[in-house]
């Protein structure tokens, strides 16, 4: 089993920066989202799929957290790397290593967790992550 | 039929303002859909209300626009003013003022259409807005 | 003179559209703010170049529209194109079109203004446009 | 030294959710901050007071987290409280409380860094928290 990985790169936008000139923090959750999504959109699991195919709601947060190493302006080319580091039964984790030049900038990590619908749409509840969509995403 | 007017008052956050120090335009936008819904929850018009009462998607967006008259920064006092200029039969405008101590800091106009969603699910289109819900938001 | 054009293909991401499945519209704005900068940044004209060889504060908004043609939601693939629409002596405007398999999304119009700082820093005004960064941007 | 803490109140603005209907986890954050200088500012810390008194850039990130205990929604009247955790020699943290209806929604931390510019403007490094800026805050 392959450990896929997605490498995203980027220039920081004008107005991701703050009145200090640096990446206003709450964007670097905002590229780990979409970075995530980056993970499983290539191997076939869109949004649309998880709802309609896995009767799934997605994978909402249980936790992330996010240390900096260096600022980053606006401008900058800033690739983030991601990979699954981490498989539970109804969780995973996912880890996010932003670089400029090759010189880390910020790392962040998700704890998400397999959330389904139930079949009378009144509740959403932790569900196991289907083991097909483990291996398309590869063990870490 | 009274026009109902709604002002909401705030503080330009940190984050919503760019490396020149200003809001970041479209932060603007932000700001005016979300006094949009400040004119319809408060008489009753939310979010789940239009989903399942009325059986309508929401108001999505025709067309919007916006002029800047002064400049505003973070930390500033901004409140906006908003009310209904207009309603067509399925569309509407809504125009928003933004100040600053009384001056004039920009000006935005919204076109929204009333839009339900096919019984089948598949298609959305544009329907008249029901006639209580214009009695409730009052007429210009 | 040749136009620049600039054109830019991303995949709406899953945080920039809301409950009802569609692009939240102020991210079009974002979206626009992000090409203008892409149409200045390949030929040199960085916020940096802007501040430090300029002596400018960059191109702030005088007015801003959007008319929206079809929906668009995350997922999917959505190039916008850019380019000068007009030169004024202290303002220009910029056309955006966005478009999904070639049909178009929406139409969006930025007018800008380039804009100095005093010399002793007080105040912010119109200043024409220098003819080099025209010429490098080229006539509509 | 009596301890300082900040309420603020605000309902859950539609464009912060995404298509499950759940706040884009990445808001949090944005409140987080949002947050923080609500309780600098009523203390009269503002980021003009901070740039022109302190000759200081502000309180950049040093690294930040979240748990989630419950989801919130569109239009959730969502308070969150908070309050100086710890005060470092030059780093300190903020410990946020989102609630809805007296629940526990999140749970969020920042540790950040008073930043100084060097007297040449060339680079930032972290210095002591100013002594009165903690008594205005209060020990926790």
């Amino acid at each position: 089993m392959t450990l896929r990985r997605h490498r995203h790169t980027f220039i920081v936008p004008f107005g991701d920066c703050d009145p200090a000139g640096l990446v206003f923090y709450p964007n670097f959750y905002v590229w780990m989202d979409e970075a995530t999504w980056g993970l499983f959109r290539p191997v076939g699991i869109t949004r649309v799929v998880i709802n309609e195919t896995y009767r799934a709601m997605g994978f909402p947060l249980v936790s992330s957290s996010l240390q900096h190493r260096a600022p980053a302006r606006d401008g900058d080319t800033l690739p983030v790397e991601s990979a699954i580091a981490r498989w539970g039964d109804s969780s995973f984790d996912v880890a996010h290593t932003f670089t400029i030049d090759g010189q880390p900038v910020a790392e962040g990590q998700e704890t998400r967790v397999w959330a389904v619908v139930a079949d009378d749409g009144s509740t959403v509840h932790a569900s196991s992550v289907p083991d097909d969509i483990k291996a398309l995403l590869g063990a870490p």
